[in-house]
């Protein structure tokens, strides 16, 4: 199971709070994310990282709808975004909505932090662990978000392509 | 548009013959193909090629079903066979059929044998050219087929999963 709970932030400050805490680097991603037509709680994304020149067909089922903060994903890297995305629509599916990313992954231990500016939405990050404990998940979130002085009042349930389809409505 | 005629042979002779006008081999594939539950003239596959460590997600469309000679192809290679497979069956697409067969790759020009021995249905070979124009790429083929010793009699026009569905009923 992927763990993993997001909060608004601000770019820079958090990323010098993540680097005080002694976290990796580990890569910088520009990422391109088209989400396709199926119907909640399930995801299915193609995802293309320009910087690094990787792609990967992913399908998620949100365990906690509404929460979004469990997910039981199943993930490959595919060798071209583009035929990917024909091969889906082909089969029936259609484009929903874009998130353009730029993605920073920094790690300690086994959670990872994703620092996100999304186009349109602003910075967040995702606190995320793998395991199949979820409460044990959760705790070691929790712990870290704290020490960067993040609380409840920062986290934001939504799924990005949720934010994307408020955006446009404004 | 990838053209292809596929006939039934003897493996060992037609082997002989395909070496003797010149082909290049190219490799030898153990491929174990799933096919998905979507309607003709549409075809959904899996392939892993367990010899090459490869695999790859293949979507075609029959331009002339029945005949099967011409089809409108988009394939990816992806990183893991049994998640790409999961994935599908998450979507909703079922198993249906099974190939397993040890194919043998040759190339002369633009023309490209693929001998096949297929679990339970004997020895194939397709003789396939990638072209725009069709009636030239069927030139092509029946040129080289004409000269290893085939005719409109050797021709199977079923797909390999209508084969192996058939053989089942027996």
């Amino acid at each position: 199971m992927e763990v993993e709970v997001k909060f608004r932030v601000d770019f820079n400050s958090i990323r010098e709070k993540i680097e005080s805490l002694g976290a990796t680097f580990i890569r910088e991603e520009m990422q391109e994310d088209v989400y396709l037509s199926v119907p909640l709680p399930e995801l299915l994304r193609v995802r293309k990282i320009s910087n690094l020149n990787r792609s990967f067909l992913t399908y998620k089922r949100i365990a906690d709808p509404g929460r979004n903060e469990e997910f039981d994903e199943i993930e490959v890297e595919v060798s071209d975004f583009e035929k990917t995305l024909q091969i889906l629509k082909r089969l029936g599916f259609k484009e929903d909505v874009w998130v353009r990313k730029r993605r920073l992954v920094y790690r300690l231990g086994d959670v990872t932090f994703e620092l996100n500016d999304v186009e349109g939405l602003g910075a967040f990050l995702d606190i995320e662990v793998i395991a199949d404990d979820v409460e044990e998940a959760k705790r070691k979130i929790w712990e870290v978000a704290k020490r960067i002085g993040l609380s409840k009042d920062d986290v934001e349930p939504r799924l990005y392509q949720e934010l994307i389809r408020s955006a446009g409505r404004v």
